[in-house]
């Protein structure tokens, strides 16, 4: 198969996981023998300091022309601090999800066995859990008109959806769901928000036609609690933008690490792929960040397009590496290993 | 001294946990001499049904004419399966909170130590933490204008604040913090939202008239995490409606048990007291609802009107109830006990 990737690393650790991302991606293609070819492009903060803008044309206009995308993490905490900051990194990040038209990001979450007693919460919570998470990623109070009055006493963010994009991203949770334990949940806040009716009612319409599927309603601040009490009883989580958010972020840390977390974001044409964690800008340059996030995002990349085999072995050589201990201070403090170690040990075993 | 306090059961287990408050409240007046006067009132689903609004115009004068409301719960399975319903539970709360002025949601979290093994959380987690949230009450996408166009396709909620709306809690919550270990963790989106830029520079403003606390801020999706993963980080929380709704709850986990956590709600003149577990339709009239939720917040109406010894009775009462075991089946799987015996116990030992 042939694949043209681009390759956003952006910030913080972003350049050191993706470059273990690309050696696993590099040895799959050697060894099953497709053509990945990655072209690098730059967003976020070093986009802004490079390029003066947060999402250059360049790079937008190599994303809407390759198969894939794979990113790294945008942030710098130069922007942080200065919340009145006209350009900020983020901004090529919600632009790149909009043009790209990804609707819905996707995280599933299944602790690795050998794992669980890094996790906060008690072995018993932990183990058995395997869910993943729908989230809408292009509209919602993140995409909604804001407004400041000239004086900057009163702002608004407008939280709008429309039937198209809810029914866009549930058809894709049910489909998920009908591979998996048939049942969705969708969570929502439809004891107060003329959005979450919407979401109800579209997402009631479109469940008739997946008949296999249960489906189940849980208000966010519910859903907040149930994911850390019980998320065992979860199968598909379906949300809006901004609960999804929240609530996958949450859920990373049944993991124990959000080092180990990939996700994918789909739209109609592109499909892009990124590890959960961020820019983690305190690791950046030290050889210390978890590339299992970033490896297995390329995981999901492989399967996005089918390789589902070539998927399986990176994702073996994940456990293989985990088994061994061969990981990064995250997971185990005495760990001897970087970045570059854990990275190489994978792509040697594919 | 004398309290005029008005009752409203509300929903669910609501009337049953509330009944027991009201016998420790009963207990601490004729011990200490003081003349607590309740008066009942309907409010939520059963008001609905016996009075045809879930805030009947009595209830609100009443509210408005008393010291302080003591309320139990809202909320009622048959409106949550319509999500169509035109009136529901949860706008008797919603115009109740408006019409007092109840702008700031308060939420103490400190867990009992002998209830630590309770807990999803591992013991070195929960153990030590102390943090209180203050979650803004009457603003932001709750009472924002809600639209949904004729053919119910597109919907939207507006999140708004004002200067005025931030400063009000932000100077209860640095004033609380005073009195703690002086903290304040500001939780928003400032890196997406308008209104959360709004907040960071109103509340940085602020934070300079209290230069003895420290201000720290949080993007609301880390807040997710770092309240599972690093909850004793924390002192004073500060944050808008929506995110106050999900995290309050998310933290409430920690505790092991909804059961055991009470909220005030306060505005310039009035006060209200609530547990936080809402109404628990499927144990309602079985006895096995924990009262300790709603007898603390008895307490926190007895600090609130600085009987602070008196508290302090009915918060032992609490521990020597957990000490002896003498609690609900939520914290003991084995308990004998439901939740008159509980509330007997505790207003016995006051
Ligand atoms: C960086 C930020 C805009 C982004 C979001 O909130 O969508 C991030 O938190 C994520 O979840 O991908
Ligand atoms: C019942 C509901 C409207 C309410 C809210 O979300 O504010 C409840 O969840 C709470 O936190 O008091």
């Amino acid at each position: 198969m042939n694949l043209k990737i681009a390759v956003l690393s952006g910030d913080g650790v972003g350049p050191e996981v993706i470059l273990q991302a690309k050696k696993a991606l590099y040895a799959v293609g050697v060894v099953y023998e497709h053509d990945f070819i990655f072209e690098d492009a730059l967003v976020g903060a070093i986009a802004i300091d490079k390029a003066g803008s947060p999402l250059p044309e360049q790079t937008l206009n190599l994303c809407l022309n390759t198969d894939a995308v794979l990113l790294g993490a945008i942030g710098d905490p130069k922007y942080d601090t200065d919340s009145n900051a006209k350009v900020r990194p983020e901004q090529g990040l919600l632009r790149l999800r909009k043009e790209l038209g990804l609707y819905a990001n996707i995280r599933p979450l299944k602790p690795f066995k050998s794992l669980v007693d890094v996790s906060p919460l008690k072995r018993e919570i932990v183990e058995g859990v395997d869910f993943i998470i729908y989230r809408e990623l292009t509209a919602g109070l993140y995409f909604g008109e804001k407004k400041i009055n000239e004086s900057g006493t009163i702002a608004s963010d407008l939280c709008e959806y429309t039937e198209g994009e809810i029914s866009k991203i549930a058809h894709l949770a049910f489909k998920s769901a009908q591979n998996r334990r048939k049942k969705v949940t969708l969570v929502d806040m439809a004891n107060v928000l003329e959005t979450s009716r919407l979401w109800r009612n579209v997402v009631k319409k479109i469940g008739a036609d997946y008949p296999d599927v249960t489906l189940d309603f849980l208000y966010a601040d519910n859903a907040a609690k149930q994911i850390i009490s019980n998320p065992k009883q979860f199968d598909v989580i379906l949300t809006e933008n901004l609960f999804g958010d929240i609530l996958s972020d949450e859920a990373s840390v049944i993991t124990g690490s959000i080092g180990v977390l990939p996700s994918a974001s789909l739209g109609e044409k592109n499909a892009l792929f990124e590890p959960v964690h961020g820019s983690y800008p305190h690791a950046k340059g030290r050889n210390i960040a978890n590339p299992f996030a970033a490896i297995l995002s390329a995981a999901m990349l492989l399967e996005h397009f089918g390789l589902n085999e070539e998927a399986k072995k990176v994702y073996e050589g994940v456990e293989k590496a985990i088994e061994y201990n061969v990981v990064t201070i995250d997971l185990n403090p005495d760990s001897k290993f970087g970045t570059n170690e854990v990275g190489e040990f994978v792509s040697n075993f594919i």
